[in-house]
This record gives structure tokens, sequence and C-alpha cells, in this order.
């Protein structure tokens, strides 16, 4: 039998939190983390509601999956998030030295690729999961937000 | 007469602080943001005690100083913190549109400016000041941490 715990399935979960965060007026951003199959941290953007450049849903992710740990490193861990982690949350992911960074939509502006923000050596990453999900819906925030100005 | 707080009052305060964390077992990062001769953040490192590796000095600040001003952007503040900005602190300094950075030491391997981390183009960087009393509490805290292992 497949395992219905795969990369698609963990991928949605961060799309529900990126849905949660539309639902609050926030860039529409979600993350978990992920290890041994089980899901230890959920979170979404809420730079807005916090009024906190530094509450990116990465960043929210990484604070509680350590927590959960109970150490800051996040080895044996993968990140699933619905955009691709710009240069903060890529360089807070270089410090847990998290093994997996799965990203849904690509973000060639801000993002960590383009920018070349430095990763783990021990870290993977990979993108374009969902994406077309994801970019959907921060399409449609945009456009609802230019509506409402 | 001069203007006591000048940039060296206001990186004294965040050496205090680099204190305050070496005291604590953490690598000995101090900060301090200032708006109009005024501090409204004053942190240290506390990645160890927290275990959770955003918990850099810059970082607290960053959410410190958003929190007293009510609002995300430190548009018209300075950061003076001892050791020169990582790439998840760079990118937050970039998100949050600060005028100006000012570090002591520099850190050619994991800082920003050897990185080419982005800032915003609003944001002016400048290293050195008081850079040897912060090196000095650098060197001092690796040897203790080495001669108790």
């Amino acid at each position: 039998m497949e395992n219905p715990f795969n990369p698609t399935y963990f991928m949605k979960k961060a799309l529900a939190e990126a849905e949660a965060a539309f639902e609050k007026g926030e860039i529409p951003v979600g993350a978990v983390i992920v290890i041994d199959d089980k899901i230890i941290a959920r979170t979404h953007n809420l730079t807005e509601l916090l009024n906190d450049v530094t509450a990116h849903a990465e960043m929210q992710a990484i604070t509680a999956a350590s927590h959960f740990l109970g150490g800051k490193y996040l080895h044996n861990c993968t990140l699933y998030v619905t955009l691709e982690p710009c240069q903060m949350c890529a360089g807070a992911l270089y410090w847990s030295q998290i093994a997996t960074i799965i990203y849904g939509a690509s973000d060639a502006q801000r993002g960590c690729i383009n920018l070349n923000t430095k990763l783990h050596p021990k870290t993977k990453i990979e993108g374009g999961l969902l994406a077309e999900e994801a970019s959907a819906l921060m399409k449609r925030f945009f456009i609802e937000k230019r509506n409402l100005n």
C-alpha cells in the first residue's frame, strides 16, 4: 500500500495554513515541519497581525519545531512551505541544519535561490510541489487586496 | 557641546548586552535599536537558552522595536550590533527597511557582507565601530568554552 504520508499530503497541510493566513488578510504562506511522518509544527505568515517582519511562516515553524524537539537543530526534519523561502528564512534554516526543504511556488525576486542565500551543506532543497495551487492563492490575495484599496 | 548620544555611546550599550549574553553562556552578541537618540530595543543572543536558532540579538531587537513603534517598518531607526549580521538577520533587516546598520566586529565566514545578503536600497551599513572590544569578548567566550569542555 502506498504511504498516505507522502510529500503531497504534507504540502496540502502547508496549503491549508496558507489559506488560514489568507483569511486573516496576511500574505498567504503556510508551512509545516515533519519528522518521521509526523507534523511537529504548523504555521502561517503573521507579519501584519504581529506587526513584525520576522513573523514569516518558516520562522515560526522553526521556533515551534525546536520547542517540540527540545533542541535547536532540525536534523532529520523536512520543511514544507508553500512559497520559496526568502533570505531571512533560508538564513534561519541554515542555522537549523534542517535535512530537507520542499517549497511550492518560486519567488524569483525575493527567494533564496536567485539571491544565493547559503544553505547548510546537510540541507537538500527542492521546489515546485503544488506550485500552481500556492501561486493561485497568492494571486487571488493580491487581486482582492488591490480591489479593496 | 558634543552630543553625548553618539554612535560610540550606543555601541557601548550594545556591548553591555553582549556581556549579558556572555554571562548566560550565550555567544556574546548584543544589539540596540535607536530612533531620535532614544533606545527602543536592547537585546542579546539567546539561542541556547531558548533552544532556537532564530533568537539572535538582531531578530529580537527588530521584534521589540516594531512592538514599541506599533508598526513593522523601522524607517529612521539605527541598529547597533556588536557583530556583523548573518544572512538571517540581514534578511530580516531587509524586510524592516531600517535606515542604518552599524556593526562592530566583522564575520568573514557567516556575515552578510561576504555572503552578499541583499539589503533594502534605503539601508546604509557600516562596520568596525568598537570592533576590537566586540572581537575580544567573542575570543574570550570561545577560549573559556574550550577550557570547560
